[in-house]
Formats: C-alpha cells, sequence, structure tokens
C-alpha cells in the first residue's frame, strides 16, 4: 500500500541513511535543546537503556497485536539503535550489509545452521550450503 | 565506507523490502528445513523472545564496544524485528515511513514532543534547535 | 558480611513478603502522592515496560562487574517483578515456591528438562549429577 | 493461600539462600552434566543473555495474565539473577537488605527520589504519603 505512494520504493528506504546523518549532526549539540543531543550527552549507558525500553514496548505491542501500535514502537526501537550506531561511529549501511549477506536461501539457512548448532549465533563455524 | 563500493547507496537499503518477501516466502515452509518456517510456526511468543534476547546482545556488544558484534546483532534484532511485522502482517516499509515522519528537525522534535504526551522523556525542557 | 549483622539471616529474607503488604496497601492510593501508587495507576504496560527497562540496567550493571550496582538494579527489577505480582493478585512466596521446587540436585535437573521441552535449554546433554 | 500451608512462612524464603549456595556449590562443576554448571562455563554473557530473555517471557507472561505462567517466568528470572549474583561473588541477601532499604514509606519516597536524581522517574509530582 505505502510503496504505491513512492516512485522507486526507494526514498522511504533511504530514511536510515538521512536520519544517520541528522543524528551525527546532533552530536555535540545543545543537551538543553534537543532529546537527541541530551541522549548523545549522557552517553552508552542511558542510550542502551532506552533499547532495552523500546524493544520490552515493541514485544507488548506485538502481544497486543495492533498494527499501528507495532510500527510505532519498532520505529522507536530502531531510532535508538540508530543513535546507538552513531554513538559507536557505525553507519547503519553496515547493518544493512550483514542482513544483505545473510538475505536469500542460503542467508537465511545459513543463519539457520548457525542457531542449530549452538542454539544461539557462534558464526565461527559459519559454511556455505 | 561501505557506501562508496555501491553503485547508489540503494541496493543495501532495499535489502530491508527484499528480506521481507524472502520472509514472507518462508511462512508455511517446512519447520524442519528453514529456521524461519521453524520459527513462523512456534508462533508470536517463540519471535518475541527472540527479539527480547537480540535485544539483550545488541546491549552487551555496544557494552563490549567492537564495532563488528555490534553490527552482528543488531542485525540479528532488526531480522527478528522483520520476522515479527511479517507475522503480523506488516511491511517494513511502513516503519521506514514511520522513521521518515520524524526525520530532521520537526521529526526529532515531535519524537520528544510525544515522550511528554507518554511519560516517556523528560521533554520538558525541549526547546526549538 | 551482611549476614553476620543480622540474628537469624531470616529477617531480611522475609523482605520480600513486608514488601508485597506494603504495595498491596499502596493500590489505589493517591497517584500524585506516591511512586508505586501511580504505577498501580498507569496500569500493567507501564510496570512491565519498567522490567523490561530494569532489566537491561542489571544486564549493563553486571556487564561492568560493579557489585554495588549489580545489587542496586537487581533490587530495582526484583522491587518491580514484585509490583507486577501484586498488580496480577499473586503473592511473591509462590514464586519462593516455585523456586523450592526446583531446588538442589533433582530441582535443578527438572529445570534442565524442562528446558528440553520448550527448546530453552540445550539440556540433551543432561545428565545425573 | 501458600502461605497458611507453611509453619512460619519463612522456610520457602529462605530458599533464596538455600538455593544460592546449591548454585554456588555447582561452580566448577562438569559442564556436560548440570545446566547450571554449564552456564557457569559459559559465562557472564550467557547468563546475562538468559536473563533478558527470561524478563521478556516474564513479560509475555503477565500480558497473558496467566497466574500460573507468571510464576513460573518470574521464578525463571529470579533464578538467572541468583546464577548471575553467584557468579560476581554476591550473596542474595545484600539484595533482600537493599530491598529493606527501601521498604515502608520512606522507603518508596526515596526511590522515587532515586528517580528524580537519574531521570529515571518523574518523581517532581512525589510528595510525602
Amino acid at each position: 500500500m505505502s510503496e504505491s505512494s513512492r516512485p522507486a520504493g526507494q526514498s522511504a528506504e533511504a530514511v536510515l541513511s538521512r536520519l544517520a546523518e541528522v543524528l551525527a549532526s546532533r552530536r555535540g549539540g545543545d543537551p538543553g535543546r534537543s532529546y537527541v543531543a541530551r541522549l548523545f550527552s549522557k552517553g552508552n549507558d542511558a542510550i542502551l537503556k532506552k533499547i532495552g525500553e523500546e524493544a520490552t514496548e515493541t514485544v507488548m505491542a506485538a502481544k497486543d497485536g495492533v498494527a499501528e501500535r507495532i510500527v510505532s514502537e519498532t520505529a522507536d526501537l530502531w531510532f535508538h539503535c540508530l543513535v546507538m550506531l552513531e554513538f559507536h561511529g557505525i553507519r547503519p549501511e553496515r547493518v544493512l550489509e550483514e542482513l544483505a549477506r545473510r538475505e536469500g536461501l542460503s542467508g537465511l539457512e545459513e543463519k539457520a545452521s548457525r542457531g542449530v548448532a549452538t542454539g544461539r549465533e557462534p558464526a565461527s563455524e559459519e559454511g556455505k550450503e
């Protein structure tokens, strides 16, 4: 539905890159005037606390199953992930590239085999399928 | 750095849409052969448990501050968010559009003002930038 | 160290029961005058959000490894668990009894075997101790 | 209800101390034969991941509102908190004493005032009860 309102389906997705640039520009800003500048000034733990908080809210929204809230809470979660990435000097494109690496059949089964092997994710034993 | 290795910076970002399509194709698949099919067959709680788990791992990676692990764990977290979105029939583009809505100056201040309303952000000190 | 300052090691542990009674007495109290009354008035999601938040802070404190903060954050986490239990009309003694049930050799192995059933613990290697 | 089934209401609560002793005895045990020994051998991150996981499951159980599951998941969460405390050489009595310190009216208001200092609780409206 939303895709049809955009030319190429690309502009919406580029938001992660644009947002990362906005966040970067907020670093060192006045903590009294910007939520993000304040979060950066509080540091790593304050940012990570928000990730834990927003993850919990995403889980609760998905338990309730109301699409609008799921979208809003997932956006909150990803937003604070972007803040965390910027805090550590990491561009969101790197996360997208990591996801691209796992994309497709081989990627998903590779993901699965990692999960199967340890129950979690030790990717050292990764192999091609 | 990673951007320079791609033609338009777009292909990597479109991964969320492509990944959503791959995930959708896994629904109803053989749980014995695909990690994602198995996750879908287990249902909402199993998916949400993974979000809680991966959020915790993202937080721990960011505490350690090792970029490679931060990227890997954030990818895990976003990946399971995509699984959750697909489980609820929600396209990731909706989350990106919600983020786009909050993008830029007005977006970030709007985010802060929403915080006030919900008591989530001490945004009373928020001002215009 | 702290144990030696108490007669029987019992008074400190009875705090969960006493705290549960204090929390119960706060229900229906003036949200403007008590943190707990306000939390109860906000409802289930607000309480659960705090559990997610305090769990994240406990994880971060344990990553840092500073005992004083670990104690403080774990107390915060258990405190909000008590609020959640009271919200659902559950006495903390029931949780302690569940833990007692799992106590000792049989209890821990039973815990492991439950893990097998739910796929939560890789307990297939579990043996008798 | 459960209280009436016990002589002094104390035996069940002492379970945290007894459980801590059992956990301590598992340290250095054979990871192939005990879930707890294996968790200790995996280390801090593995234990903390379980706390994040069990916190998420506690939140989901409380969303569903089924008492039996709330009790079971809260027990899982506290159990892994005890494992984490033992890993860091901390007795659970210290957490109980911290809770006792906050018990009662003064304790709860102190909790709220701490919130002010850290920006965690909107405690500015706090008053005396």
